[in-house]
């Protein structure tokens, strides 16, 4: 599925309630989900992980709907098939 | 793009630094982007913003790709184009 069309299921499914929650509320429920994915990471149960995963991608789906950004052109304008920094792909940066 | 190319893709570009960085580092990296997210919603700059969620899909495949999570199909998986809890679509759980 393309990223484009995820984002949009999830604003078929949720946009009702994520526009009344408003840009600070939703982003707080990203970043819990992001928090429980680092604790599922610290685990070895890889469904659970796989599941937090998810949610993480559809909680920034929903943010995205709620700020009018479109996920897809946003990440592909910025990672258009090579690294933006040194421009390489494979990324040839150095840290 | 699929959400799988957009995972292959940042596995082509950054596979071979984001597999000696290890989990925990890919993750303190995502943390790291989510919280710049924040930072940048709470601006008027829409292009910033645009990268920033850019970044945060960019490091959660990548994250995804260190502990070998096929992020499109955890993604589908939980939301199969209804709400997890409720089965419906729009979803209708009560907040």
């Amino acid at each position: 599925m393309h990223i484009q069309e995820f984002q949009e299921m999830m604003k078929k499914l949720y946009f009702h309630r994520d526009s009344a929650r408003g840009v600070k509320g939703n982003y707080e429920w990203l970043m819990d989900e992001v928090k429980e994915l680092g604790e599922a990471l610290e685990g070895i149960n890889k469904e659970a992980t796989e599941k937090e995963f998810a949610d993480v991608i559809a909680w920034l789906a929903s943010l995205a709907n709620v700020v009018g950004v479109d996920l897809e052109k946003a990440a592909l304008k910025k990672y258009p098939n090579k690294c933006p920094k040194c421009q390489n792909a494979p990324c040839q940066c150095k840290f």
